[in-house]
């Protein structure tokens, strides 16, 4: 095989490769950084380099011959931190257990400078650098792939014995990934995700930091087959159905792995983690596993857990030896998404008396403390995460997530990053339910009341609705309003997340000021306002003292498992820890949830600062 | 998804399937026993069944409708052993090694009933059939592959539950291969290799007998690229090299195993395992893993060790999930071939001091005990398997195995099988040899005396040689001969064994009068004159009671890790007990080789009885 000698500029670092090598893999072989995001397939156009006075693509050059490359300033850009689409979530509890976690990623690199063989010491290339990585990591047994051994040897030789092995903790056992030339340690990213019924959500983490680079959220694109978990079940009866939800999933995170790698210019090769979490419908559909059980009595997955996967033998596009892992669930209907909300929240370490409420297209709640767990899930919809409302939108710039109204119906409105409105997020909907309540503009059941007379309310010709920005004002041109059908489909939403907390103390045979912490996650933004969530009945009025809004709970879970094995390697036990109680058969949670469709509830007894 | 009735006769069993099923399927899922040799694709023509008056294979047939099929004994007709295409090897101390192993092999088939889950018992399917397995053979955690979630729930349902669970045993943990619908069990089976650098060998093995049911031995493909490993090395480092010889090998496997399961009527989707013993460049070359260091000082293999890999993904064409295993070897030159043969002759259990010779195209050569081992390599050729010979073939029907020179020069020969002779392998190379020296035909040196008159002698326009059979009696019409260059050739190759032998005794101070056993193994087929190897100078001249010739150790020892998970386990460790003892780096070895060069030795002190 011909080789040939490779220098870049002004980096003044050198190579010897094999000819028809591309220049972004010399690259970064010779250590010199340099950026592209689609993973070296020609498309980002981001490892633009000079030979002469050509500008190439790195990637898309492959070497014939002895070469002085010129790689500008442009094209070795460090990361910079990419905005984050939505507000940042961490913060309070979770905030709090993220700083006080040890960094200790399930994925490590390990750089080894391994003594060449010689006669005496004449031990393979393979257990010379499992030995070595063995020692350093004080782990008796590494296992790797085959793929990794096909060209150790080259490997090891080209570069003095010098190289970083790349290892992934996974479930007890490691695994060496990749053994990359050199010392890479300074280069290694992972993502996570949450991927919930209606939206999906993702970050980009410095593994060697923990830095959160960038945060991305999504429609669902399976919401066009189905807007909750059963039609999509149905929908994968069809043939090829499967296949197209799972398409769908992985598109939504492909194109927010493409999104954040490109913006924060991380190489898809150095992200060797994705951790997902997200409710047992949402995982089978991804991994292709049919789910036609879960929606039939007794509502039995095919399977809980799912152990870490080689990422592209599922379809996600980071490094060709990255691992997937999925957080392990309790049931068809408390899932992984609901571990990570507790890993995330500390519920399970807490001596006191704890409720997770995690509002998404499933209301999913959890009671327990350090002793016991009971889960349950309550059919909320996906009203709070602003999808099937008029002009409900998710918690990104842009959402109005705070409102007032004022005596002449005019509302004044705060966006996500205070940008233009362009519709309505969960938090902002239950601020505006408040209003109209307050100001009467509406029923205590949601109906609108048609003697009031203002050109904020109208007949659309279909329906009732209020107007609150109107389209001079918006960022739509259109006017952002919320209609009856609206106020119903919350209604019904918040009435099933009261009533499931309701049945879930009447169980345990417990009361809520028994209660001495509630975390509240969803997707609702950076902001929820308790009182007025008690005011409308989706919360017990309560002390608020005891409330705290943690975001996007999944999310900052599986970034948590990702960053700990330790957290990581609890997950397990917890979810063992936790009890199943199926709503559907409890004998008063039917009566429960008919009492709670009212502003904010029929027995007003139960909410005092309401009156 | 469309489903209808099948119902087979005369078996009358019946199974419900959906639309599209092929009948071999569903034959299969039925309890029906259906032969098939081709793994359903429709080439072997053995699957044929009566569709009312149509005949057709089951395999290429759709289920369209309700459906009554006919199956006829011949196509039901359990395996019948194929005949071995050499002699049987196993006898002696592996046949009584093998009595005594408890039959436990590497896959096992669990068949497990399970409880119907319901609202109180909602586990998962997959915890489900794990926790009945794990329950079953005491281990307390079995991972799966993604592959058998997939489709889980529908085939725990469409078979009320009852199913067998496939699982590997593979260094410790333990693997949920599949799940078969109903009670399969009665059908598992896996394969042997033996990967040679000259030959390869494979049998087709009963898990649940333990029994042989057939032996085919081929010449290894790769041998048009180079006769020994340096030369295929070499081959494979030009480009598409290292994938040629791969596919070359893969193709030797492919044959046996589609012969084989053959004529055995063994499906191939019902054997699960392939373990395989080859030296360290076969893997390497099979595995398509870079030799390139082999060759170079101080010749370090990428890896002694392949873990379990799934068989498809290796290109090995059994069932879709199961594993290769690859005996581990100890470096470049004691590959996993030794390591099978001393699992085979127990070496490593016997306290007093025994060798081992593997005479293969290299000598492999072990010496030690229960407490030490010390292996070497010796560069012999493949002269003994009968290749690079004029008449040289393999130990299969026809060769010459025997052979008898009488005062008029007249051989009498024996062949394998008894039938009409086709060339020599190399028991029977040994024999003509020494019947040559005997009469005085070739001298000490090994050339043939051109003074004798007998039409027998001849010169051939470039070559002296010697008329065994005129083509008037052999069974391929052309005479078969020994030659002078086949004379030198073996010359060289039983100098290298000897004189490896003698090394290594040296090596550890230890003369052959030490020695308590020495067993034999190689390609010769199902003899081997010790009297006559003696003679030339192959063997030491000592007590010919502590030699035993068996055969093929490293097909035999790929055999009983199949058949024994305890013999699986010890390989490592036997492994690591051995010390590996490069002979170049002797400094008396090549005044050895050289003194070895005559028959049978320069010293003739060293052969009293060839005097």
């Amino acid at each position: 095989m011909q080789k040939f000698k490779v220098h870049f500029k002004p980096q003044n670092k050198s190579i010897v490769v094999e000819k028809g090598t591309d220049l972004l893999t010399a690259a970064i072989k010779a250590g010199v950084a340099i950026s592209a995001a689609c993973g070296g397939e020609g498309l980002c156009g981001k490892c633009k380099v000079s030979i002469g006075r050509n500008t190439v693509m790195a990637c898309q050059t492959l070497v014939e011959s002895d070469l002085s490359v010129d790689v500008p300033k442009s094209s070795t850009e460090s990361h910079a931190a990419a905005k984050h689409e939505s507000e940042d979530f961490t913060k309070g509890v979770i905030s709090e257990r993220e700083k006080g976690l040890k960094l200790a990623p399930i994925i490590r690199k390990i750089y080894v400078e391994l003594s060449e063989p010689t006669q005496d010491d004449n031990t393979d290339d393979l257990e010379r650098i499992l030995r070595a990585v063995e020692a350093k990591i004080a782990h008796a047994r590494i296992s790797t792939k085959l793929s990794n051994i096909k060209h150790l040897s080259e490997n090891l030789r080209d570069n003095a014995y010098k190289v970083t092995a790349v290892i992934a903790y996974e479930e007890g056992l490691v695994e060496m990934l990749a053994v990359e030339p050199g010392d890479t340690t300074d280069r290694l990213y992972g993502f996570a995700f949450d991927i919930g019924t209606t939206t999906v959500a993702g970050q980009l983490i410095d593994l060697n930091s923990g830095e959160i680079l960038g945060t991305r959220i999504a429609f669902n694109k399976q919401s066009s087959y189905g807007s909750d978990v059963i039609t999509r079940i149905i929908y994968a009866s069809n043939p090829n159905g499967l296949l197209t939800l799972s398409k769908a999933v992985l598109s939504n995170i492909a194109d927010i792995i493409d999104d954040l790698s490109d913006s924060c210019r991380v190489n898809l090769s150095v992200i060797y983690a994705a951790v997902l979490a997200g409710n047992m419908t949402m995982m089978h559909l991804l991994l292709k596993i049919d789910p036609a059980n879960i929606r039939k009595a007794p509502y039995i997955p095919a399977a809980t857990q799912f152990g870490p996967i080689n990422a592209r033998e599922v379809g996600i596009n980071i490094n060709q030896r990255a691992a997937a892992v999925f957080l392990p669930g309790v049931s068809t209907y408390v899932g992984g998404d609901t571990i990570a909300g507790l890993l995330a929240c500390g519920l399970p370490d807490n001596p006191e008396l704890t409720l997770l409420i995690d509002i998404g297209t499933n209301g999913e709640i959890v009671l327990g403390n350090s002793e016991w767990m009971m889960g349950a899930a309550a059919s909320a919809g996906p009203a709070f995460e602003g999808s099937g409302l008029e002009c409900g939108m998710k918690a990104v710039k842009g959402a109005i997530q705070k409102a007032e109204i004022d005596q002449n119906f005019i509302t004044k409105v705060e966006t996500v990053w205070q940008e233009k409105p362009r519709g309505i997020c969960g938090s902002g909907y239950i601020d505006i339910l408040c209003q109209l309540l307050k100001r009467n503009i509406i029923t205590k059941d949601g109906k609108i009341n048609r003697s009031i007379k203002s050109s904020m309310v109208r007949n659309n010709g279909v329906n009732y609705e209020f107007v609150l920005v109107p389209k001079e004002t918006s960022a739509t041109g259109k006017d952002i309003v919320i209609t009856e059908d609206d106020i119903e489909n919350i209604k019904r939403s918040k009435g099933a997340i009261y009533s499931a907390i309701m049945s879930l103390l009447n169980k345990v045979e417990k009361k809520t000021s028994d209660i001495k912490k509630i975390y509240i996650a969803g997707g609702f933004g950076n902001y929820l306002n308790i009182e007025n969530s008690i005011y409308i009945g989706l919360l017990p009025d309560i002390d608020r003292n005891i409330y705290e809004f943690i975001g996007n709970s999944s999310l900052a879970g599986a970034r948590m498992v990702l960053l700990s094995r330790d957290l990581a390697s609890r997950a397990d036990a917890i979810r063992k820890n936790v009890t199943y109680l199926d709503l559907s058969g409890e004998p008063n949670y039917m009566d429960e949830y008919v009492a709670s469709l009212f502003f904010p509830h029929t027995d007003m007894g139960r909410f005092p600062s309401a009156q």
